[in-house]
Order: C-alpha cells, then sequence, then structure tokens
C-alpha cells in the first residue's frame, strides 16, 4: 500500500513543485496593511487546496487576518491528528539583498528560492499533498485529520490563541503536528522535544529633565547613560552566569541521558563561530554551547539606547536611557515569576538620582514533550523512513508560542515534525527550500498518517 | 568724558535695539547649507557695522564661512585688544516650541526673543555699539582695537583656528576678549577664569557577523550589548569617581582661596535641580557640586546604542554596539594623553569574545586665565561699573576651545566678559536676550576700553 503512495509522490513531483511555486507567489506579508489583499488571496488558495482532497474546510474571519480550517471525515475509535502552519510570511526587506525576486520562486540547484518556501508555506504543504496522494489513489487514510492554518504568525498575531482557547472541542485531537522548525542539519532529521521559553523586559531609565549641556551639568548629577550600563552589568557575571536572585530556582536540570545525546551531536566551535560569524563561544561556566543553547536559561540584551548615536560628537547628558533585555527560559520556569524577580532585582540595584520603569513585553512558558510517548515514537519512525536516516532529538533556544496554548488548551502532545534546514534564511533575504526537504518531508507526512493510526 | 559716553548711550538705547533686531533678522544658521547666502549677509552686515564707525575691516574668505576682521588705527606705545565674536547661529529645530518665529525679533517685557540674541550676535554687537560713542563723540579711544568674528562656531568650523594659526602677527594683541558667555545669575555679574578640557572618545564593539536570533544563539556567544555595559559599567565607580589608571595624576586641584570662593556663591541642591530637572545632586564624593562642575574632571555617557529600540521586542543578539564618552578636563590634564589612558583602559577590560574600536574625536585644553592682570583688574571693574555690581570669579565646566588658540599663538591673556544669563535658551527654542544685558554690556565694553588703556 505504502508502495503505490510512493510511487504516485514520485509520478507527482512536478506538479507538485509546480503548486507549491503558485502559492508561494502570493506576497502575504501579514504586519504590512498595503497586503491585506494578498493575505485573502493565500487564505483563499490554503482552503481551496484543502478542498481539492476532499475535506470539509472553512474560511474563519477574525479581527485579525483568517484563519483557514478544514477536516477529514472524523470517524470514531481512530486517533486524530491537528496539523498547525501559517499562510503568511515575513517582511522581504532588504530587497535589494536577494538575488531573484521574492516572490517570483526560482528553482536552482534543486533548491526553491521564495519568500514563504521553508517558512512555512513549503513545510505545511508537504502534508496537504501526502494526505493527497492517499485520497486520489483511494486509499484509506487510518487516522483523522484537522487543519488549523492562520494568517499572522510572523506579525504576532492573537487571533490563534483566542481561537484555540475557545475551540477546544472543535481542535480535539491526540497529538498537534508542527512543521515550522528545521532537520538538525542536511544529513540528520531531527524532532524537537522541548521549546525555550521567554520573558522579554524593557527596562527605561529617567534623570534630568532634558538632555543637559555635559560642560555645564557632565559630573554633577546621575547620568541615566551611565546607569543603565550599571544595571545591565549586574544582571550576569564575567562568565554568564544570571545573577537574579531566584532566578535558577526552579530551572529543570538536563538529566544524564540529555547531556550525553547533546553530546553525541558533536556540535564544535567551529560550528558555532560559522554560525554566528563570532569569535568563539561564551557562557555559562560548566555548560557546553548546545547546553546553553537547549537547556539553560540565558539572558541577553537586545536593544539599549541613550543620547546621540550619530556622527561626530554631541555634548549631552542624557535625559533618557533605555534597553530591551530578553530571558530564553527552560522547562518549569514560570515567564511572570521570573519578571517579577528581574523587575525586583533591577530597582534594588537601581541608583537614586534617577527613575526606573521595568516592563515585562511579553512571555511564553517553556515547552517540554514526553520523548517515550506513541505519537514520538510514530514521528521518529516516519521521519526516519522520509527522509532515509534516523533523527536525533533536540532541543530549541526558541520559542513558539502556540506551541504552549495548543498543550494547555487541547491537552494533547505536540510533535514538532520540522522540514527546513537550519540555513534556509527565514526572515532574511534570499529564503530558500530544498527539492529534497519537500519530497522528503511529503513522504514523512504519508508515512506519519499510517504509522499513528497503527 | 566717560559722562559723555553715558548719556551718548543713554540716548541711542532705541536705535541700538533696532540695529541688533536688523542683524537678528538674518537667518545665519552655519550648519545648514541653504543658508550660505544668509551666512554671507550676516558677513557684509558685520562688516559694514565696522565701517561705520571707522575702523578699516574686511571680508576674509575661506575654505569654509567667512571671517571678518577689523581694526582701528594702530598707535605705537597703546595696549591692544583683540575682540572675538561668530555671527553665526544656531540652527532652530524643534520650530514648533517657538513662541514667536526665530528671525523675527519680539521684545516683551524688556527682552529680546530671537535666535542669535544671546548666543552670539547680541554680545558681540556690544562691542560695536560702545566704540561707536567713542567715535561719534570725538573721544579718543586709549586702546588699540582689533575684531576677528567668525561665521562656523556653531558648526565646530576650522577656520578661525587655521587663521589663528597662520596670523598671529595679524591678530597680535594684549588681551582677547570674548563675549561669549554669562553672568553667574541676573543678579551677579561675573568673569571667568577657567574653562574645562575635553576628550570626547567613541568606543565600537563588534560581536557575532550579523543580528542573531536570540532563542538560537542567546547565551552561548558574546553579546556586544552586554559588553559595552560591562565596559562602561567600570569607568567609574559608584559615587562617579573614574577609575582610568592614572587619570587624576596631573590635576590641577582647586586651593582653598577657589573653594571658599565657590562656596560663598551659594549654589544649592534646589538650584541645581531646578536648572536640570534631575532629583539631586550625585558625582564624586568629597566635593560639593560647583566643585564637580567648575574643577574636577568628569566622565559622562553622551550617547549609548545596540541592536533594537523600536516599539516592542524583536529578539535578537545584536552585531554590535556602541558608545560615546565625554571626558571634561581641568587645567593639566593633557586631552591626548587622557584619550590614550582611557583607550588602553578599555581594550584592557574589553573581554574575550568581542573586537573593540576605541576613537578619540575631539579634544580641547582646559584654559586657566590668571586672576591678578591688569587686564583681568580692568575687566573687573568695568563689569562692576558696567552692571552695577561687583563680579564673581567663576569657572566653567564647558569648553571654548578657540580661546586655548589664542593663548597658544597669541600668547595672549583671554578675558571671558559673558553678557549672558544662564537661562537664555541658547541653542534651543526661544533664545532670548535681556536688554538690560544689552545696554550694561555695551557700557561695560566702553567702561573696559577706557580704563584698560589707562
Amino acid at each position: 500500500m505504502i508502495d503505490k503512495i510512493l510511487n504516485y509522490l514520485e509520478e507527482n513531483k512536478d506538479q507538485h513543485v509546480k503548486e507549491l511555486c503558485e502559492y508561494l507567489s502570493i506576497p502575504s506579508i501579514s504586519s504590512i496593511p498595503a497586503h491585506d489583499n494578498d493575505i485573502m488571496e493565500a487564505a483563499r488558495f490554503t482552503h481551496k487546496a484543502f478542498e481539492a482532497i476532499g475535506l470539509t474546510s472553512e474560511i474563519i474571519e477574525t479581527d485579525g487576518h483568517p484563519l483557514v480550517y478544514a477536516q477529514s471525515e472524523q470517524l470514531p475509535d481512530r486517533k486524530t491528528l491537528l496539523f498547525y502552519g501559517h499562510y503568511d510570511v515575513q517582511p522581504v526587506d532588504p530587497i535589494e539583498l536577494w538575488e531573484s525576486p521574492p516572490f517570483e520562486p526560482r528553482i536552482e540547484n534543486e533548491i526553491i528560492y521564495a519568500r514563504g518556501g521553508s517558512d512555512d508555506k513549503g513545510q505545511l504543504y508537504t502534508h496537504i499533498k501526502a494526505l493527497e496522494a492517499y485520497v486520489k489513489l483511494g486509499v484509506d487514510v487510518p487516522v483523522n485529520v484537522k487543519f488549523i492554518i492562520e494568517g499572522e504568525e510572523e506579525a504576532g498575531g492573537e487571533e490563534i490563541y483566542k481561537f484555540t482557547e475557545s475551540n477546544p472541542e472543535k481542535l480535539a485531537c491526540d497529538a498537534v503536528i508542527v512543521s515550522d522548525t528545521s532537520l538538525y542539519n542536511e544529513e540528520t532529521p531531527a524532532i524537537c522535544y522541548s521549546l525555550k521559553g521567554l520573558a522579554y523586559m524593557q527596562i527605561d531609565v529617567k534623570g534630568p529633565g532634558m538632555d543637559l549641556h555635559s560642560g555645564s551639568f557632565g559630573g554633577t548629577v546621575q547620568n541615566p547613560g551611565n546607569v543603565i550600563c550599571e544595571i545591565i552589568s549586574r544582571l550576569k557575571d564575567g562568565s554568564g552566569r544570571v545573577q537574579i536572585p531566584g532566578f535558577y530556582d526552579s530551572v529543570l536540570e538536563l538529566d544524564d541521558a540529555e547531556k550525553a545525546s547533546f553530546e553525541s551531536l558533536n556540535y564544535s566551535d567551529e560550528v558555532l563561530c560559522k554560525d554566528t560569524g563570532a569569535s568563539g563561544p561564551f557562557g555559562e561556566e560548566g555548560f557546553t554551547t548546545l547546553e546553553r543553547m537547549w537547556g539553560r536559561p540565558t539572558l541577553d540584551v537586545n536593544g539599549l539606547w541613550s543620547g546621540y548615536s550619530g556622527e561626530g560628537a554631541k555634548t549631552i547628558v542624557p535625559a533618557t536611557a533605555g534597553a530591551k533585555v530578553s530571558m530564553r527560559l527552560v522547562p518549569n520556569q514560570n515567564p511572570e515569576q521570573i519578571a517579577e524577580l528581574f523587575s525586583k532585582f533591577v530597582e534594588k540595584i537601581t541608583p537614586d538620582g534617577v527613575e526606573v520603569k521595568v516592563s515585562y513585553l511579553h512571555g511564553a512558558q517553556a515547552v517540554m514533550v514526553p520523548r517515550d510517548s506513541e505519537m514520538m515514537q510514530a514521528g521518529m519512525k516516519a521521519m526516519e523512513l522520509g527522509f532515509g536516516s534516523k533523527p536525533v532529538f533536540i532541543r530549541e533556544g526558541g520559542s513558539i508560542p502556540i506551541v504552549g496554548t495548543f498543550q494547555d488548551c487541547l491537552k494533547a502532545p505536540v510533535l514538532l515534525l520540522g522540514y527546513g534546514l537550519p540555513n534556509d534564511n527565514i526572515h532574511s533575504p534570499n529564503e530558500k527550500f530544498h527539492l529534497r526537504n519537500y519530497f522528503d518531508g511529503i513522504k514523512t507526512t504519508a508515512y506519519l498518517l499510517k504509522l499513528a493510526g497503527e
């Protein structure tokens, strides 16, 4: 039976590429209102793709961009898989760095170059094409499927959260499949079982009533530019360990198996330097780079501002200064609690003579998925068959906030089946998606539909 | 004889105000090329004002804006006074905060509101009107006078420096009079005998090759935003004392007479808070606010930048960070030497994993004028007679770099006879010049011309 499916996929490769290119031609940039019509067009394209394979689909209007929902006939006594993805894409700036127009997909050396190729149209379309094979061949799909596709992931929209919280029955399922991440590297497929959480803070320091002449008043009143530096410098010690009291209290420590598994991936300093352009690793003492990246909470300045930053010299004591600081959290750390510890500490170490305001801009709970569940085993097997080699377990330093919401509202495990590559230039010029990953992704989903139903 | 002069000045008040208003109507903004014609017009106005009182005057073309030079007949066996000023003005932004158009002088409650009123057209014009009284009345001026007026003081132009260095004979004199500063306060005229020097630095920190996703790489490589804060925080201790080794080595300490004199000015915390909008004083321990302001070297952040500073959250480890840091220096500190100590210290404390570049953007030597010279005594006396109360000796936290050049190239003492008020809004909207200060300034110069010749 699976051979028939694989044959069908082989025979329809060209058609599948052609359709994906059509999808990628729609400039559905969610954060730019001028593209609202394109957003609608991408939603309709998605909706029609579902109808074309016999699913019941609807475009759900919201206060933001529409959601597209679809489902197969829901048979009793079958497991239900919910697939999540997003049809919107990032803006294309800086446009001058693109080697071909972002919405005119170009194929070169078996790679499609287009905005949305890997993030996320290419990945989500694999599921539709896998299902198509079953439907067109009349092969029974041994699981019920549902799809919820949103159009404002890249714009930080809230609609998917509101919808999930209000419609847990509609989205009820045994597992959620999220394909919006990457393989470990070109040779190594991977399943991610943990995402970091986030507490994103802003510190605003107010000193004098206006910018002062630094000759007249320098050295006589607190300078917010100096103060913000003093505050930031006390948040971590010289080795990068966070100094906020209580910060590490609820950290879920890495177990020996995880450490050994990370170790076996041989992530070298050379690779880190190549990936980042940094001159070497730096971070909390006693941990490897992968442990810091995936398993340890971290704290970083994301932005810093005060006074004059143009050419030449402007001689002022600036009136204000500010910083954006993100903390990446690990399972069991509570973002609200961490935000509070941060705020209290910053207030405590702020010297007299300035006002400080600490704002919690947003947060996300870290995610941990059991590695020994049936669904995880099915995912591992499907990926091994689809990509032709055994996937590794990885964790992610980034956050995918909707994953936490799915876990909380649907009480279902989430399977992060990422089909992209780490260097796919998502959010950057010349985004790409390798055809091999597209085809092997389709195969992986085809296997998963079978294995999950067994 | 002086009574005749004072009578003339009293009788010609209206005319003198009218002329100043004409001068102030010319929008001679030196830093905006669109105003180049206005600069020329202001130079010509200045030139004609000199000719009208019988001086030999010339407009000296330069690579920048023109200088205006003028001199009386230079008689032997007479002292020579060189008056310095500038006919250019600051830009007017933010224009919406002006209560009347900046180049349509408005008089209200005996105050002229106009750009350039106090800085510096109003002040330099006092000298011309004082001399006019002598000339029109046929009273012998007992000193030789020279004027050098520049047109790019507000644009940081170099021409006045080049000209002074190349023409020390032409500008040769027994004293330079600079009227581009302020009284101590409305009731207290003042002569400034010391200006701070300056070493203005920029620190650039380079980390990863590009902005990195703070989820993917946060906590694994050095973050330039954190590093710049660490560096800045180590430049001063908690009380504001500079930590750069050798920084205080050559400081000319305040003597007891100066400390007592500062003390007698009763500069209170309340006044500091009112002047700055700060909540209280802050600075090097063991010194009063005026001592910090006028007599102690200081270090301040003037600007700070890294990563994202817009609305909301952008989750990046920034590739770069930077800061502008100025050090205000006191007599005997050498700006180049201090810049070198700064650079060495910053390089030493910069952690591994980033590149740091320290640039010395510009500097100025502090200035100290002997308080017991004949010319200083003449200036004190003239000011007491002109303003009707005894002036105090003050120092300035700001730098006037041309003063050091005059001292070095002309080997002549500089007398800082400031006729403005500290709250004249120079460089800000609604710049003003009090008519009382204009008239008393003219009288002061009239007395000085007499006293300096005795």
